[in-house]
């Protein structure tokens, strides 16, 4: 049943509402791990409750919302927790020295620049192999399912997620990795190791949790990879359009790199950005989750990119 | 029965042989796996392969030898790759300039020299990743086995491993450490953290794939205790007496660090290295393991380090 035009505020302001205590949840969770981490040196573990402090959570929640009611809670929770310490590691990576060189993110500065390199390398090590922790030691899940929630979370830091998009970005294709396809293949490539990747990974594992077939995994999995793409798109619109301040991380880092953007331009990045959601909304609808509480999710976090185009993303036309 | 004083050399010799004989299956098997990477990036591979080039393989050989014949002969040597890829991630991240700043190690350009910092700290990355992902995969393994040895590879990297070992490597200890044993406490944890916990690591997976019992791991865990804090002992005096050339790394790099050497001297430091060596061989004979090719290893690897002040270890005196 299609919602009246009069209920839209209301139902957005729900699903609001819904995301935020989740995220108070999932935010005790995260300090509750890393009170336990001791005897672990001092400050690690104070480098570490810094680079958790904030976010926007979106992996964690994507997890949950696809895992669904009647997945244990407090596996979904820690399985979360992991996904964020993956996500939150990968951010300290890229804002290396050696890396992007960035000294903000999120409106402060980054963990090498709060606590100096070598400190910010181990913390993003320690998150890693935590999140692997994590994962292997799922309360009330079976040894199967552990198997593959690790092995979804080491897909994506490895050789062929994280470790291989970051090294991409930085240091471009090289003629032994056989890509022929042009900056259309190198970008898409790029983009689905350091963004797709994780995203899959959240709703993969969300798939497991909620005890869901393999076929709506895989399908879960293109649900992924669209938005991944997406985002990638949208957060160098985000990166064109506003300003330092309003979005509280270096800007101008990515000026040289090839991106969608850079190569088809402000109106057809756009164009490709709501297909690639309305793609991801396809998917929702096929494996039969209910889409609203995800188009509340995305629209939140689209929106702010995509606004000063006044283009929304696409359902938002077609609901009302 | 004791050996004759004439069988010795042939026994060495026999020790010797099949120490090398495993090392060359390893480092094919080593050699398959790095193939396997691709797609990864290729740069990422190189460095990974140039990085796994040579090294003692101590860890391995001592896993294989405690599984001991009946175990799953494909099993014990992924997880003895799985070993030396977490041991070779190690020494990449000590070696960044960030840390040590070492430009080379065993008589070659370190990863971060060859290869650029970026390069390194994602090949690091990747090979403790890719560590988890073949423990997590073993052949013909079961499910819960393969949690007790992805908890053990774990155990090994994080918060309380070798990334704990190294923060309090290089920052020291702050007072939230809560150390208060002095000297001796902090040097004995850190070297137990930096070197025992791989040790106790190859141990007690080989317990695990040779289907021994907790008790026993237990045990085995003190044998790699015990030899982790003689080999740093040892690697400092060693340290200390040779030359840059001959053991091919830079030297002079730990002048300022906290040793058990620096505070006790050489002669303690040589009374407690062969007193831990003692202590981890009685473990071996506790178990019900044949210690001579522990010995071998153990002489092949000590006495090069400490022949110098002609202090053999403790059992060749008395087995001849």
């Amino acid at each position: 049943m299609h919602q009246q035009p009069i209920d839209k505020p209301q139902a957005a302001a729900r699903h609001s509402d819904a995301q935020a205590g989740f995220v108070r949840l999932l935010d005790g969770r995260i300090a509750e791990h890393l009170s336990q981490l001791s005897p672990a040196p001092a400050r690690l573990i104070e480098a570490a409750r810094d680079a958790m402090s904030s976010g926007k959570r979106l992996r964690p929640y994507l997890l949950h919302l696809v895992a669904g009611g009647n997945a244990d809670r407090n596996a979904v929770l820690d399985m979360a927790v992991a996904l964020e310490m993956v996500h939150t590691a990968s951010l300290i990576v890229d804002d290396l020295p050696s890396m992007d060189n960035a000294m903000m993110r999120r409106g402060r500065p980054t963990t090498h620049a709060a606590f100096g390199e070598a400190t910010a390398i181990l913390t993003a090590i320690g998150l890693l192999n935590h999140a692997i922790s994590l994962a292997n030691s799922l309360p009330d899940v079976g040894a199967v399912q552990r198997n593959a929630l690790v092995a979804i979370l080491s897909g994506v830091m490895g050789w062929q997620g994280l470790v291989a998009g970051q090294e991409l970005d930085l240091h471009g294709f090289s003629d032994a990795d056989g890509v022929q396809g042009g900056a259309l293949e190198r970008i898409t490539r790029i983009n689905a190791l350091k963004t797709g990747a994780l995203l899959c990974a959240a709703v993969e594992a969300g798939a497991i949790l909620g005890g869901r077939a393999d076929e709506e995994r895989s399908l879960l999995r293109r649900f992924g990879e669209d938005l991944g793409q997406a985002f990638q798109i949208a957060d160098d619109l985000a990166d064109l359009l506003a300003d330092s301040a309003s979005i509280g991380k270096d800007i101008g880092k990515d000026g040289n790199k090839e991106t969608y953007l850079a190569v088809f331009g402000v109106d057809e990045a756009f164009r490709r950005c709501r297909a690639l959601l309305a793609s991801a909304d396809e998917v929702l609808v096929r494996v039969g989750l209910d889409p609203d509480p995800f188009r509340g999710m995305i629209d939140a976090i689209f929106n702010p990119m995509l606004d000063r185009a006044s283009r929304p993303v696409p359902w938002s036309g077609a609901a009302s």
